[in-house]
């Protein structure tokens, strides 16, 4: 069997993703691919070049090195080869950890007593009640379900929206459809964005969709950076629309130097880092699909390329 | 029924009190204490004078705003009436949010992409394992098992100290006495300083103690000032052995202007907010135990003036 590893931009990582592999799999063939390499089995990648895409043509399977597949569906897939993504592979638990993180600090004013501290300020404020902070979680696939269940596990009141009507978790109500969205932003004090990005969820957060949240929102964004309309985040929050924002996604990464986000004192940037696939979790999950492959059983997160996600 | 509210510095936050109580006693007469007011059969007090102490000698019970009595105990208190802490009141899942927020800061390194943001840096980093950040709870009253259980609940690997051997909970192991003191801190990462102020805890986290935690530990105080020897702490941080501090409380509060916490770019300070008695739950909890004292039956959190808490 060989296996193809493919990360744009190349890096040192993929010699350890081809380490993992071949420990699991010490009969296979794993390794890095090369324009004009002869045709792989399966192909495990982040980001592809088209090259890649129109060369390696008789995968069996192609599995994403994260959960979002944006990147893929950009360039077009054959519809002949599965794209199968990561399920939580231990970003379920960083996702919760960094969006809990970043709902409690909102939530406690830890953003303000950052400020109070610059100027040497003690200035007590009561703690808000989390009843006046419900949280909207925007996309309810694997991660939005654990970020909505961890969040309503630590006392706040969680609500969420989904394209397409599904099962949800006790205690939090479900909106689904374009038509309900106005209805849960209006109810949302904090919002989490784990959207996948598709031309339907692109530009979500923009003017519109900002000015129907609460006054005085706040935004966490781990999903994707296109998914936000930087310019008018930055004029909600200076008209006090939304009191702050936590970003970890932008539409191009590395976030330039010169983008207004760097230095806004409202909004909290990080490089990228809220969920990373972890590599024994990850290969040891790529590794079942491809044995379930080979003796012909279904496996589970099969990208819909019609629908995006 | 008399009832005296005396609260130092004496504020109008005392008027609130005296409203909700007569709320829920409305046959009581609610005053805030005056030097010479006529004896009263209970108390509600933040931080007495000792001038309130010698007068108010005929007390059925005090109550104290708040969960530590330290500042009782330095008054030396007759021992003929019972002094009742405020259990909880709404300060246990203020205390949680605040303490599992300063965790999940430190543990996944928020406080580093702070200081990249300020540089506009973009440098990933990933994150840490839990397995490596284990949690000590040092002090295991109402408020500590109420950390330790959430902290728990988060997937952080929890430890606690306390002076005396009591029940734990499920998944948390228990040290307890001044022996097992250095185990306990050789096994903790982060430590979240929940005790009581009393003579054998004041200065607890002094040079000796901090060294024994493990390399690159994280400090957060959420109990009293005195807890810390200040110095030492700014010692251990420069030195490395310390990574960085969430701290709530001070030994002089106001924090002073001048004082190196409010610029240490490893020290987050807050001001005394991690979890502020609420009005209508602590009302209603001093009621209920008023109640019982009436109709002879017996009430819990009364204070141990031996054992100073």
């Amino acid at each position: 069997m060989k296996i193809t590893c493919h990360f744009q931009p190349d890096s040192s990582e993929v010699d350890r993703w081809i380490r993992h592999f071949s420990q699991l799999l010490p009969d296979a063939e794993v390794t890095r691919w090369q324009p004009g390499d002869a045709p792989a089995d399966y192909a495990f990648i982040w980001n592809p070049s088209r090259q890649f895409i129109t060369e390696q043509t008789r995968l069996k399977a192609m599995f994403n090195a994260g959960a979002g597949v944006d990147a893929f569906l950009k360039l077009g897939l054959p519809v002949s080869c599965p794209l199968i993504r990561l399920e939580d592979a231990g970003m379920g638990e960083q996702m919760s950890d960094y969006v809990v993180q970043a709902a409690l600090h909102h939530f406690r004013g830890f953003d303000r007593f950052q400020e109070q501290q610059q100027a040497a300020l003690w200035r007590q404020r009561a703690p808000s009640d989390k009843a006046d902070f419900p949280v909207g979680v925007l996309g309810f696939g694997v991660l939005g379900q654990r970020v909505a269940r961890d969040l309503s596990a630590h006392g706040f009141a969680v609500h969420a929206w989904a394209r397409s009507d599904r099962d949800t978790i006790d205690g939090i109500r479900l909106f689904h459809g374009e038509h309900a969205l106005g209805e849960f932003l209006a109810a949302t004090r904090i919002l989490a964005c784990l959207l996948p990005l598709t031309p339907e969820t692109e530009n979500i957060l923009n003017r519109e969709n900002l000015g129907r949240l609460r006054r005085g929102a706040y935004v966490i964004n781990v999903a994707r950076g296109a998914h936000v309309v930087d310019d008018d985040l930055i004029a909600a929050i200076d008209e006090g629309q939304i009191a702050g924002a936590t970003l970890d996604v932008f539409r191009e990464e590395p976030l330039p130097r010169s983008h207004p986000f760097w230095r806004h004192p409202r909004v909290r940037v990080t490089p990228h880092i809220a969920a990373i696939s972890l590599y024994s979790d990850s290969v040891r999950q790529v590794v079942e699909k491809i044995r379930r492959i080979e003796a012909g059983l279904p496996v589970t997160g099969v990208v819909d390329t019609g629908r995006g996600y």
